[in-house]
């Protein structure tokens, strides 16, 4: 066969691929919105079906030895060179799973996520308890089928940043926690901001009302996406042209929506400009979580807690919701959400405390896997964490380490790139700033079309052509670099709390 | 392998199937309530992955000689013989079907689906012509690979009514059309009955949660479906757990909503009380398209249109919508709902004209497969067959012969199964009042449960187990005797016209 008909039979195959796995995640952004109540076992086995065909798709000895052959061939384009290389990887990697493991692991996970579900109604761990505890002993030996060096953890880190282990993150947080603490510590000896307006009443459809416009202004694409509401806000994409996200709405809390929406347009505008042609190749996928979550938190917090951008939009908000914001000016909303304030809830935290949260969640994982803490011992050793770190009592499970769905969904190693993602945000942000002289006077009309056409060029449009820091290198010059962080961090609460 | 062990891997087999076809089934409802715009190509080759991924499986080797070994024993149950059975008969024709055909037929009623969504834009016939053109001839491809004896329409009929022939169908309709057509003229000779006061305006919120109710009070089980808006309603089911109907809302037309809910909720309640252990097994699906009927124009017409059923719910709708019912009483709007009148649109049809809907679309089927006509004919024969039969003018091809999603979705023999689910239904029915003396005393006080009950013991329990006919026979003592629904017209018509 010639090398255009072998890549042709290959593209062929991985889009067959990506069909099941995108009908998969319908099926779960369907189990998350719409589903009835007593739908949830029938959906279980559904799910488990089309994962162990997909994986059966995945790891056709056919594949293989096409990939193989392909691998040969010199005359490959270097985007087709690298499809098939970042395809052997991924289908290398499939074959160290068995297909028994597969339905195993997608079994427990749909179990775990329904007592995830039961114990956060009964506000209590211990219903969830047992299918964790069963889910974790299925991700050590997923870990021990992957293989590893050092700690089992390094094997599941690596499903979401290649790359990525025990030893880099225990040095990254053991330098950056410390200066976190100061600031935090030089924050709690200045006056504090106000933000008790947030907490008054917004009714449910005028914040859904607003979320909707916001993304719109923020470009998200609505002829080739959709909002609703979930238990958990999540983004999920069938392909560039069928993007969801959802949110969840507090009436007591208006920053509890608003950010959240931010947020997942972040991802969503990236999964939006993936290269639609490369549809089921790596060249179509995100580069890695860690830059999905630079998108996202770039979005919501360099952008969407900045002064500039509610210069653009505060006026509108004050319209839309006049009887709580008619006497706050823009300088007391900008300070008030960006309240600095030890807290309970990851999603909610402020751009410091946050990463508190995930260094807890990241060692608790670690030591979930390795044993040395068993699963009963979760709540307690939450509490403890939480006092030690953020010096805050954790009052029930539900506020506790029953917050996150993402064990619930076998996700272990996932938490720490939420904080890698969100020095990649400072150093991309950085560098925005750089090279577009306009960007503040633009954002500050509400126009954020050249950020994210620069976003689209620099980020989007590669796909997994990249590793993460190779693309911030060929972003920004250098690779990931945490001072971007801690000087962002350091203008930005030290003009806020005149520090 | 002992029986038993065989029997389980055929189970087995089956329900991977059947979750399959399933998650085909979520995408589909998807597709036609949430997708947004521009997802709809993408949707397209996922759902035909999905459909070749089944047919696939159900057309394995290993199934066939797994049904084969299976018939072979004697020591099965009834139940598990009658399963196996009709398994057999539909792989055999499974067979019949190559993966290329069936990869065809999925891609192009996709895009005849389409099509006739853009057609139903444009108000205009021709944007649909080619693709629906395109589907015959794969219909038609369809009717030569499964084989037929007589007219090629045949063998398409047969997928939705086994049994059902060409013969049968033109000499049942030419023994009811004429006494129909002397009905109509005895009607069309009386004082006409009022329904204006239907065509008031009714909020869309409010017809909402009139319906919401409606389906409640009919037994519709929210914890095991939903309902949602679409173009077109329909109903589909994922498993008796979770089945979802559809409905639209037309303000200023209370009848459209009201009587398509009801529609549904007859089709949703026969999925719902399906058994549900024999989940992807052909006893756990519905005996056939026409008792799948017979439930919704049962619910729909026999009790939802009747004088007893509103005498429960009319004060409450009276309440409900103050100015527009205050001054029709329960007589009134009894007349009314019932006004016989020749009119455009099927799915509004009264219950004597919906027969020349049928008959009309069966008639022009038929043609299009022999091709004594062609696909540009279609919106001619539509108006001449409409001022033919019910001597009314055709204004426009979405009122006309767009107003269907069927033929876009590719079934072609469907909607003789529509009269002959009349048909049925006037037969139950009358058995029903038989053997519940009490039916009408407990209608008229809103509880619909002892003839759910009764339908669930008599239809839907039984799935598959019997055919449409033999079904019928044991719940009535006699096959189908259409003579049943000319009485009912005839005592129901008599008394509202004054025949």
């Amino acid at each position: 066969m010639t090398t255009v008909a072998l890549y042709k039979t290959y593209v062929h195959k991985m889009q067959r691929l990506a069909d099941v796995r995108h009908a998969h995640a319908v099926l779960q952004w369907d189990q998350e919105t719409y589903l009835p109540q007593r739908g949830a076992a029938f959906r279980g086995r559904q799910l488990s079906t089309l994962s162990e065909l997909a994986h059966g798709l995945f790891s056709e000895d056919a594949l293989g030895n096409l990939l193989q052959e392909l691998q040969t061939k010199n005359d490959l384009s270097p985007e087709e060179s690298r499809n098939v290389a970042l395809s052997w990887e991924d289908y290398s990697k499939a074959k160290k799973y068995t297909p028994d493991f597969v339905r195993r692991l997608s079994d427990q996970t749909h179990k775990a996520f329904h007592a995830w579900m039961d114990a956060r109604k009964q506000n209590a761990f211990a219903p969830f308890e047992k299918d964790l505890d069963a889910l974790i002993s299925l991700k050590r030996e997923e870990a021990d089928l992957l293989g590893y060096d050092g700690h089992p953890y390094n094997a599941l880190l690596n499903e979401f940043e290649r790359g990525a282990t025990v030893g880099f993150l225990d040095e990254t947080f053991a330098n950056l926690l410390p200066s976190l603490q100061r600031i935090l510590q030089q924050i709690a000896a200045r006056p504090q901001v106000d933000a008790s307006f947030l907490h008054q009443h917004f009714a449910k459809e005028e914040q859904w009302a607003w979320g909707m416009d916001l993304l719109k202004k923020l470009n998200f694409d609505f002829e080739a996406g959709r909002q609703d509401l979930s238990e958990h806000p999540f983004s999920t994409s069938f392909n560039p042209q069928d993007v969801r996200i959802t949110t969840r709405i507090d009436e007591n809390d208006f920053g509890n929506m608003t950010w959240s929406c931010i947020h997942e347009a972040g991802h969503a505008l990236y999964e939006q400009g993936l290269p639609e042609p490369a549809y089921g190749l790596p060249l179509g996928e995100a580069c890695s979580y860690s830059i999905h979550e630079s998108q996202s938190r770039l979005w919501e917090n360099n952008v969407g807690r900045g002064h500039t951008f509610w210069k653009a939009h505060y006026p509108k908000l004050q319209q839309r919701f006049l009887a709580q914001f008619q006497n706050v000016t823009l300088d007391q909303f900008y300070k008030g959400i960006n309240q600095v304030q030890p807290s309970l809830i990851r999603t909610e935290a402020d751009e410091i405390t946050y990463h508190f949260h995930v260094y807890i969640r990241y060692e608790l994982e670690k030591r979930l896997l390795d044993r040395s803490l068993t699963t009963q011992d979760v709540p307690r050793y939450w509490q403890e964490a939480y006092r030690n770190w953020m010096n805050i009592t954790v009052p029930d499970d539900k506020q506790g380490c029953l917050q996150d769905v993402h064990w619930s969904h076998g996700s272990f190693g996932y938490f720490p790139t939420y904080s890698l993602g969100s020095f990649y945000a400072a150093q991309f942000y950085a560098q925005a700033k750089k090279n577009l002289p306009g960007l503040e006077e633009e954002l500050s009309k509400g126009n954020t079309q050249p950020l994210l056409q620069w976003l689209r060029q620099g980020v989007h449009r590669w796909g997994r052509f990249f590793e993460s820091n190779d693309l911030c290198r060929n972003l920004t010059g250098k690779p990931l670099d945490v001072s971007y962080f801690t000087d962002y961090i350091l203008e930005k609460y030290g003009t806020i709390y005149n520090l």
